[in-house]
């Protein structure tokens, strides 16, 4: 039985598997200044249409998080996001450790609006209070939800009026991209923002985040700041070697793309057998059960319990890039089967 | 006209210059281990009759509150506290930016309950999160008021139960220790905490803060964490011939009581005036006003704006050692003029 | 023409390669929570014959070494070190930004002697200063030698003598424990230590730290500070998959002796050239040449220039699991026609 | 008998606490920003001849290093000292503990010169090593030492060819600026440094160091940076009336100037006694005795035992503006009738 736990439970994509065996023999130079990394960055250049952009290759989204935003501020500035977001939840405290305070708004639906920064602002008027220089969002969100291209543009100009940076993790971009609603190309988020990344780890690599900075004034040593945090991989070349493969021919887009299509076939199957489906957009299914059902889920598809409701639960469904229709449908029969229906 | 900007507008109660006149000609040894500073530990130590507490004199409260929480915690933990909370607004980052988070609940008047508590520690389940490992209270609070006996007792049950440390942040203990409502003694607070400090800044004092350590756990090394800060005062002796003078015959709480009693009176009569003021404990009072006579009122009396509630706003009295009856009668006088009433 | 520039140019051994392919359609929970990454620390407890240590996959040298320390350490303790550690030069200052101070030491042939941790200690006197509480050494060092087993116990024990902990970089060590000079065995290694490593980066894996952890007092939450420090990897089984096939046969050693012994033929190659070559202990062999001849081995076999001497320089020549026989010897006569000789 | 251990052994100055005495019944607005400090701020501008300066009042010399140096530079840069440096030695890691990398060089007589900045330089040349970005002098140094215009000057020329920032650390700049040797002005100090500080612990305040930054691009936001290191005092203007009545005609430099004849004296003295006396250029005095005499002159004179050279000791003697001329004349008797001459 194919577990629906997370995207990221199996190795890689066996194309860049096959990749690393072609250059199985090579001998490359350390810390990235490989020709692989130096082909790779410029397939993401060319992909966002922008020569100027920086890319750097990091290991994982908390150190990507992490190494930017200790870059980005200084010791009083202060990084806005939603109170879901990653930074805030589920990195151990490590931009907190690294020196800098989140604030956090509600947001709505995963997603901040214009309005929650401009309150911020509003609110941080003196040296007595950190002061706010940063937007993070992620696309898709950590609720599976993703920015029209509308929303993004209102942030990003609240940003500039404000004099503040917007990051954008995208751990699960990707994701975003493809989804059938919508209507942002990853030209238009390299415009409307300062720095953003391209997930690897949840999109079919070993491993790997591309982190592209778009703001000239995030640019300068940004990779001594890597090294200063630990990030910088020896072997560097296995990281360009990566995002090569997954670039090439779209792959990149193609694997998020299914993984999508085969959630919103997994959303149709689970109403089909009468669960309550949040509405999905990416990759991610959040459904309510009874207490009863999410064990019978959690056990036998490895999905994660998200939010005790106290009668009921809500549990996440995960698809990925080695999820296949055939996977759907056996979750589909085995729930079925459960359920006597 | 006497102003009611803050607690912390004069220099000091002429007690403690006197006390620094007598001393002129003394040669003391540095960094608070003369005499002086022994005698004011001592006499301490007396005050809460637990001779084991360690107690250090630094200058100032977000400086006490970095130095105490940066030394308790590892980089992973953070400090819980309500959103109103010095730590959280008032402090520019400094916890952050030593290296911790603060994780925030919102409470209820200022105050921590034990289900906030237990809350957070339910929702902090594994090391993708941080580790809640201390809890924050002010007394009196960032809004003036108070934890009765009851209160303090239970939150510091549910810390013990919960392997968490309390820290008590007392900028304003003497405020809240002498309150009309107030049932804890000294000692009941000393009993049921880790660490807190005796407020001086706020109280009559030049300077100066008296951190009080009653776990043995976190004792050991402090002085080097004090100097780690840069809160290590060369002329150490000031901080204890300032804590004796103001400890002696019971200053320290007679001061406190006296601006609590004339906010008090202040608040009785300001609502002899129409006024509409929030209950008041300690030596903030509260006033909902209208736009001009907020700013009649920080433009005559010093108030700082505290609330802008759109059609109204919300101004802060704050009386001191310094504040006469008189004083406030001037104050009634004049804004009784000022309304024609 | 093979390049003797470092031992991570390659990807990884074959042998590795084939365990990931082996594996490549299997699922497993994340974050090295999976049955690879068990069976491999079982594994490394049983290489060094205690089952109560604990073992933790991080990717690379600096980030091990930043996670460790700034765990062990209070803000103002402090790491004693030789001057040329890796910890004190070559890592972007992660241990500083991190928060800890590095307390050099001259040392001799790139090792700490116990009288250089007593000179310290001596030196270290109250609470003006940092509180030295570990030593770091590396083994084998930066500069290519090796620790004997009377000099790792007379280490530790003045360590424990003193209350330090003593913590060795094994990026290395795979190279150490195989020089011809060598007493020491793994097991000797853990049990004269508080924590230490098992290097993987520069010992024929992709990427891969195993930290071991020996000592109780630095166990308690450690996946915490692994998360707090970006460290932590998401698929944590590719580490498992990568340590169980390294050290599967004894591998990880007999890469590490074939690096070596290559090392000592090319050693006795250069010297029959003519050659100022340093002894060799392990993979890295220091020679002091023209600047001429400097220019020609950097270009032609990618070697760093280690030091400049004036007239002279110094290059360095690296052997790796990749290195065959063949290669030293094709170097040896591209040299000699180079010299004509 | 009067103590000659240190220049921070007295309160302050009678007439800083006539200045207090005179203010005592004055209400000022709170963190620096009263009429005390602007005006105080003022004649510093003034005494420097550049209006353009911002001037911060902090309360004590290892806070105010740390606030500026962790202010100035990013996460991945370093401060050059020399090993004797406060910041190296004496402040317990708070630069390290705020983030930062302090390289050191020897040095001569206590001072950097341009050589050692160049050569750290050379040795920094890319992203794994820090980036030097700033040098940190004492003016006069930890060995009572000072700097003559050329040198200093030659110094900043040095830094600006090198892109770092000079910060001077004036804890004992009077001493410096009235030494006989001097020949720098206090307008050459500001013309040839990024930013410095005129302390006033040491020199006749109770506490407080005058933190003046001549270039524009250390100045913004500097508020935020007091606030988030803890350093901004409540009742700043204590710091403002401190510093209006020590500047007031020319006592600051007239104090530093009779502590430092009066060190002279001493010298000549102790010489006449026979005993062994480094060359003493401002108010700390030197002296190489007997291990029984270094006995009798920490218990009788409070001196610090500086250094233990085996057979002999090294003891400091420091006079302050409390110094007179008759207790520098009984400590001579008292030790001639000790030494029985």
């Amino acid at each position: 039985m194919k577990m629906f736990r997370n995207d990221y439970s199996e190795i890689c994509h066996k194309r860049v598997l096959e990749a690393l065996n072609d250059a199985l023999n090579e001998q490359n130079v350390g810390y990235g200044l490989d020709k692989h990394s130096e082909n790779a960055k410029k397939m993401i250049q060319s992909l966002i249409k922008n020569d100027n952009a920086s890319v750097h290759f990091l290991v994982g989204g908390t150190q990507t998080n992490m190494t930017m935003i200790s870059y980005a501020l200084k010791d009083y500035e202060a990084v806005i996001a939603v109170a879901t977001g990653h930074i805030n939840v589920h990195e151990t405290g490590s931009i907190e450790s690294s020196g800098h305070k989140i604030l956090t708004v509600t947001g709505e639906n995963g997603k901040i609006r214009p309005a929650d920064i401009k309150d911020v602002i509003k609110n941080h008027v003196d040296e007595h209070m950190v002061k706010p220089k940063m937007v993070y969002i992620s696309n898709s969100t950590e609720i599976g939800t993703i920015y029209k291209k509308e929303e993004l543009e209102a942030i990003y100009k609240t940003c500039k009026e404000n004099n503040l940076y917007l990051f954008i993790d995208g751990a699960r971009l990707a994701s975003a991209l493809t989804s059938k609603d919508n209507d942002l190309t990853i030209e238009d988020v390299a415009k409307n923002c300062d720095s953003f990344y391209l997930g690897g780890t949840k999109n079919g690599l070993m491993f790997g985040e591309a982190l592209v900075i778009i703001n000239d004034s995030l640019k300068e040593d940004f990779r001594f700041q890597i090294k200063n945090k630990g990030a910088m991989l020896a072997k560097g070349f296995i990281s360009g070697i990566e995002f090569e493969a997954i670039l090439k021919d779209n792959l990149y887009f193609e694997i998020a793309k299914g993984a999508n299509d085969n959630a919103y076939l997994l959303s149709r199957k689970l109403k089909e057998l009468g669960f309550k489906v949040d509405e999905v957009y990416t990759n991610q299914v959040f459904v309510t059960c009874s207490n009863d059902e999410a064990c019978f889920i959690t056990n036998n598809f490895g999905c994660e319990l998200w939010r005790d409701l106290g009668e009921e639960k809500q549990v996440r469904f995960v698809t990925s890039f080695s999820t296949r229709k055939e996977d759907v449908i056996e979750l589909y029969n085995t729930l079925k089967k459960y359920l006597n229906k």
